[in-house]
């Protein structure tokens, strides 16, 4: 065999790159970094730079010939490469710098970001941030926020692969919408329409009757219009569904081991993150209080003399209150709320087998706003067919779906979470929109 | 506060349930399983059931009043619980039976399924398979499958977080068609024309300005009317991105890595499916061989007499050819084909610097079939702006993703690996359909 074009062609530096992060243990030593020009001023006679890689920033501090080079120098988020020695610096943000430098410029950004990316605090408003995430998203406080949504994920997954749960990935392209309420968005599929999934509900109740306990993280699509600080129209459902339970507080149970195993993943992980954005990580107790949607109409009305005991549902202010109320009352920044009208929930919810008027469901609240929804579902196929035919929609729709019951299935029930609005309630940002890599809503489809 | 309904409304089974994979700690007890009544004969006086759970099967014996009971009892599927005794039986299936049982019916099959579950193979052809998914995929055959792929996106997953990437989800949902090659879905977006995205490509490539490293697993779509045994409408991609690489060799080791990741993950965490299907795991080696595209073309005119030597691609045939002169001659599964025609490649391939009618660009071979492409990508804005003139294509719906290599972007590279194909090759199923929980084709939008 000839060479091939890798032994060739492509001699490689003599110093090896390091991280940021990693500097701490060379003290002393000359060094390669390579990244981003995320910062420059100058100072007496000295240029300082800051250089930004994937896994942090590092301070540079040129002098004599060197500083003026460097003045004025690439331009900001050019790609650098600097060899220098790592010296301790009682002034420098993390005690280290590079001095001596040599810079290479890699690749030259051609123009300036559209907002200052060196500064501490990215100041912008929402619609310049979204529309030039490309390149705002670089920086350290906006890559934070997505760095602990990885974590969450990642602590998500770990909590249902421990409990034995398989991954499965649905299908997002549907036949026809099979299910209520949110619409849905209509798609050319070869001359006909599909839709795009909303939820994988359906699909995850199914596979229940595969693998007895799945889980799903993947993209869901909702095509309300509405433009609020709390909705995305493609957001990540983590989704779990389990059979075999008694009822849906195993699900609670369930749910609040996953939400403490993203919490700890975000503690574990992402530690600088959480110091960079001053975010204080809830605890969660290891029993979520549970209050029911009858006693919290009553509480609500005993301690805010508002009657909203006719409601089918709880409003955002409720919710504020009943989150109020289990942080003052209880010390939780998390609630249930269950035993909710079964005629206010989704067709699937089974109804409480002693009192069916209220059903199996409940809603995790976090920090006063309604994050996850889950519950037992129905698992009899008489029992869909009656509620179908109770509710006036038609079965032919579901077919596919009612087929997993004519066949056996267990008792079994689960939660689907929203990603963005938990990293959203955790980082206290003001809209789900800045937890979002590129956020789609009633108007953005770009970047 | 008054008894919560958990409290008061929920008596639990004396006996706690037992998985099917936990009774060889329980031999001589008296123990309950719960699942699905895979199948049943009658011997003699005796009646065997099995019953399959979420992991596994056990086999049930009963005599006497309880075996008549059980002649005809449910319906196949039906899903049950047995208490009986964990004994010893060397002629059951795993050496353990359960005797003396007792059956309760949890919920009752109200049919028989479509194609009989019970059997070690599952007699049916590709369409009833697919047609009736929602009941076939709970066969030990099916499932082992999606077991498998589980397992190895586990493994992929693994792989990426150990090397420090960062997990993205990026959106599906795109304002216009940006990138060359295969079509896309159309959607109706409130209105607008939105379309699928058929790759992460674009958005993986701007958050390595972000991240560095990054990693997607999800749904992607494409609008290809073909219908053949290695293509679906809708996929799982594996997907990673990783900025300050020499070339596209870094990203061949990452891969390799990756593939290592997923293998070993299967044979760690399936090692039982992979007994019930009998699939031998390839080796992996600590390099993958390559062969230049001009190497490979000579080869095969050496070895098989065909001149292929002005072709821009490799055919199904040529792939076949080698792969088994990579078996052969190497003793690989795999086997790495580099420096394509650039003219051929996608547009953000990154030339050879110093053939630059060749690309830095790969894709891996496993076991004759292409499974992988990935490469080096440009970096530089200008050379973006050439070649998108050089090609003819405008650069208006690039605009967002151009933008990230004006702000400055590292040399980088990656690749996109097709889950269905990567398992569908390792267990040698004859159709990528077969992978699918409920693939999505030309005709196929249910179930």
């Amino acid at each position: 065999m000839v060479p091939t074009q890798h032994q060739i062609q492509h001699p490689r530096e003599q110093l090896t790159r390091l991280r940021t992060s990693e500097l701490g243990a060379h003290v002393g030593e000359r060094v390669r970094v390579a990244g981003w020009l995320h910062a420059r001023r100058r100072l007496g006679g000295l240029t300082f730079l800051t250089l930004r890689d994937g896994w942090g920033l590092v301070q540079v501090v040129a002098e004599g010939a060197a500083a003026a080079a460097l003045d004025p120098g690439p331009p900001a988020e050019s790609v650098i490469a600097i060899e220098g020695v790592v010296t301790r610096s009682a002034q420098a943000p993390g005690g280290l710098e590079i001095t001596a430098p040599t810079v290479e410029v890699i690749a030259a950004a051609t123009v300036p970001p559209p907002v200052a990316l060196g500064k501490r605090e990215l100041k912008a408003g929402l619609a310049t941030l979204l529309d030039t995430a490309v390149v705002t998203n670089r920086h350290p406080a906006r890559r934070a926020v997505f760095r602990l949504a990885a974590a969450a994920m990642a602590g998500f997954r770990a909590t249902l692969l421990e409990r034995d749960f398989t991954e499965i990935q649905t299908p997002k392209l549907l036949a026809a919408a099979t299910e209520s309420g949110a619409s849905v968005f209509p798609v050319d599929y070869f001359g006909r329409t599909a839709v795009l999934a909303q939820s994988p509900q359906l699909y995850k109740q199914m596979m229940v009757g595969v693998f007895e306990r799945v889980f799903e993280v993947g993209p869901v699509f909702r095509a309300e219009p509405h433009d609020t600080t709390r909705h995305l129209n493609e957001y990540v459902s983590l989704d779990a569904e389990m059979g075999f339970i008694t009822d849906h507080h195993d699900i609670m149970a369930l749910l609040r081991d996953a939400v403490a195993g993203m919490v700890g993943a975000m503690r574990a992980r992402a530690g600088a993150e959480l110091d960079l954005l001053g975010v204080a990580l809830p605890e969660v107790p290891a029993t979520i209080p549970e209050i029911t949607f009858v006693e919290a109409h009553e509480l609500i009305l005993a301690r805010h003399g508002v009657d909203v005991r006719g409601e089918l549902d709880l409003s955002p202010r409720d919710e504020r209150w009943l989150g109020d109320w289990a942080r003052e009352e209880r010390g939780s920044d998390f609630l249930y709320v269950t035993g909710y009208p079964t005629r206010k929930v989704a067709f699937y919810a089974q109804p409480n087998p002693e009192h069916p008027e209220y059903a199996n469901y409940f809603d995790l609240i976090f920090r006063g706003t309604e994050m996850v929804s889950g519950g037992q579902r129905r698992h009899r196929y008489e029992d869909y067919l009656a509620v179908l035919a109770e509710r006036g929609l038609p079965a032919e729709p579901f077919a596919a779906y009612l087929d997993a019951f004519r066949y056996g299935m267990p008792p079994h029930g689960g939660f689907g979470l929203g990603l963005e609005r938990f990293v959203m309630q955790v980082t206290g940002l003001p809209t789900i929109k800045l937890v979002s890599l590129f956020p789609r809503d009633l108007h953005r489809l770009t970047p």
